[in-house]
């Protein structure tokens, strides 16, 4: 029958890839799933699921493989590695939907892998998703694609089935594409999350009340996605945990290696990476990331006598905002230069980000600009455009302030010395011409 | 009489100003002190100096006059500004020392000032030294001076008595000049100050012996002034405090708000400012700056399982010396493009700061080759010279391994940062080219 809906096996059963397998179901799909945490296996099939106890067990005359484990060495021992791997199982011409965030090289490597043992008949697709395990069980995920057309042509329902229509990206460049999309993404979600926590926190060091704070950020176009997921939960002890520090570290260290293997300086994914790790380093690493406010908030009252020079609640916010706006300019400049030293179709990059967990007002305001200087040369700042000085004041007063009252803004500084090497030779051009930090 | 020394005000008797006073006495000078503490100016008298209770009663009828207070703001007060300030009280032509470490800006502003109210009859010297307590007591201080020809005449006799000969400097470039000739010495300190604490930090996350770490860096071209002298109380317990956190933020806040006024980007002292601030934060602003080394011993048991590459003791003490190196680098690219930003002497500040707190065996080797950089182009590395590519090789391996132990490299990542952005276009370069991310 044409509407039989073939039977999938789902190898990871995570807080995305259970909402995922599960959206599945309830599209009638018939669903193996495998998971190293046997509890997860009694939840998968009281939701109407099948389960496997190995990996090979699972994909047995399957022709259709989702892989959603947290990272490329769980995904190499799930498929090749480990006992019972998958790989050797898989039926002639299966297609595998590696929805896992792993780096470019190893996407790449696990497709070599399979040509060298003969299993070029495998359908591999690159296929990371955003969106948080609500999309994910709601089958609306953001999923960026790479692959061959024939991988495509059999994948594409379930990928269709898993994703927002709007939002399923096919990305031009094969395996590995997807990988990197996904990558110049999270380069955004890297600063914005920290950018949440130290946008909040200087406000707090003001003395600002927080939620008015909180506010005037959501209503400005300072907005972003993340800011306004992650800061509802500074006002509840940082409950629920919706996503641990120890997640958003697995991708800055995708993105600084990458960056480091293809000699590309991402000077703002690496301070927030290190911040990360001090977190980490802490014991926070299962806390929700909406608590690093606290590395900012710590300080209250330890500074000695300090005393800043904005008085108003208006002057403060200000600043609050300016300094928003330079962590998202320069998040949004890293992002999409990446996005060019790894190829990718900047107009399509920038249709994505715009939409999903990255998206910020600045992103969808000044991409245009940062994309037309990567091609060659925004000029000057058109009439009613934002210009960069504009952007590099606020934040300069913003980073003085915090300086008088001996707050760290890690993420706001590292970009004020990234407009500052800029501005020393730009003084007329678009706030898309900060882009120049990384070209 | 010839032989007859003059009587000196000494106003600001703290941990240098107490010890360069007592050296005048013992030198045969009568000094009479101020400070606004009792207790101190007790111990002075003991000590064999004579006392006033106000900055004008101790300047009374003196041609000599040095302050040595810890701020620009105080040096205002016991000057101009605070009830009994000096100035109103100061017989004509008296040479005065500001040996503070204070703005260019201010102490430019101060002479402006004294113009203004028609005291430009005051040769005020613009004189910040270096060396700490111990050589401020045998009067042998680097001394950095900027000042009018009548001014150094008058002053040259004292500024000789309070320094080592080899380590007075005539600055060229008059009141201002003293002051940024310290300035861009500090930069150098207050990155190998939080740097050995973030080598040592790394050395032990790496599972090495403390000991010999310490060590290997003494014995090698890492070798810098500032591990010496500050690494020996990470095993004492940061005992005893020999300079509190809250010192070098005084000068980091001078660096990195002068790098705004004069739209000179200072990306490494903007690093380490954030990680003091940090550590202020946390409620140790008058600990011993050694003891900054907890924010990255912290982590001990508390990453996860992690595992990193360098088994044996050779290769982890290969990468510490790596990462030291790079940082020495960075840290002295930038000490000297901010001095050729602000119109100083390179030769000279090469040879002050080599010979002084910022010492490094990486200054002193390529220091040369960045200055030739900063004139118009070093070229290609000779024969023998440390390459841009084996410093930025050595790093990246430094960093790579940090990432994979989860322990923040703060200064180490931007470094690298930094270096990968110049790398991108120069491979073949000797290391000073480095110098091009701040030109």
């Amino acid at each position: 029958m044409a509407d039989q809906k073939p039977h999938v096996a789902f190898i990871g059963l995570g807080a995305m890839g259970f909402g995922m397998a599960t959206h599945l179901i309830k599209q009638g799909y018939p669903v193996t799933g495998f998971d190293v945490w046997a509890p997860t296996l009694k939840r998968f099939e009281e939701a109407g699921g099948l389960t496997a106890t190995t990996p090979a067990d699972a994909v047995l005359n399957k022709q259709h493989v989702v892989v959603m484990v947290a990272t490329a060495q769980q995904a190499q021992s799930v498929l090749l590695d480990g006992p019972n791997a998958a790989v050797p199982q898989l039926p002639q011409g299966a297609v595998v939907l590696l929805c896992s965030t792993v780096p470019c090289d190893y996407v790449q490597a696990l497709q070599a892998q399979l040509n060298s043992i003969g299993r070029s008949d495998i359908l591999l697709v690159d296929s990371p998703v955003s969106g948080g395990a609500a999309r994910a069980a709601d089958g609306t995920l953001s999923i960026m694609a790479g692959m061959s057309a024939a991988a495509l042509e059999k994948g594409r329902a379930l990928l269709a089935e898993l994703s927002d229509p709007a939002k399923l990206y096919i990305v031009e460049g094969g395996i590995g594409a997807g990988s990197n999309m996904k990558m110049v993404h999270q380069v955004l979600a890297a600063n914005q999350i920290l950018g949440a926590s130290e946008v909040m926190g200087f406000a707090e060091r003001l003395g600002l009340n927080l939620a008015k704070a909180q506010k005037a950020v959501l209503e400005s176009d300072a907005w972003n996605f993340m800011f306004e997921h992650r800061t509802p939960r500074i006002f509840t002890q940082f409950q629920p945990v919706a996503s641990a520090v120890q997640i958003i570290v697995k991708d800055t260290s995708i993105i600084t290696s990458e960056g480091r293997r293809s000699s590309f300086a991402t000077p703002m994914t690496n301070t927030a990476e290190q911040i990360y790790f001090t977190a980490i380093g802490r014991g926070w690493a299962m806390d929700d990331d909406s608590s690093l406010v606290r590395l900012y908030t710590e300080g209250n009252g330890k500074v000695g006598p300090v005393h800043g020079t904005a008085e108003s609640e208006e002057e403060k916010t200000c600043l609050v905002l300016d300094l928003m706006r330079g962590i998202l300019l320069c998040a949004a400049a890293e992002s999409l230069a990446f996005a060019h030293a790894v190829n990718l179709d900047l107009d399509q990059v920038l249709d994505l980000c715009v939409n999903a967990a990255g998206g910020s007002k600045v992103l969808e305001k000044l991409g245009p600009a940062i994309i037309k200087e990567i091609r060659g040369g925004a000029g000057d700042a058109a009439a009613g455009e934002t210009s960069l000085t504009g952007i590099f004041d606020g934040l300069k007063a913003a980073v003085e302030e915090a300086q008088r009252i001996k707050t760290p803004l890690y993420l706001g500084t590292q970009a004020l010395s990234i407009l500052q090497r800029v501005t020393q030779s730009n003084t007329t051009g678009s706030a898309g011409v900060v882009v120049k930090a990384w070209l």
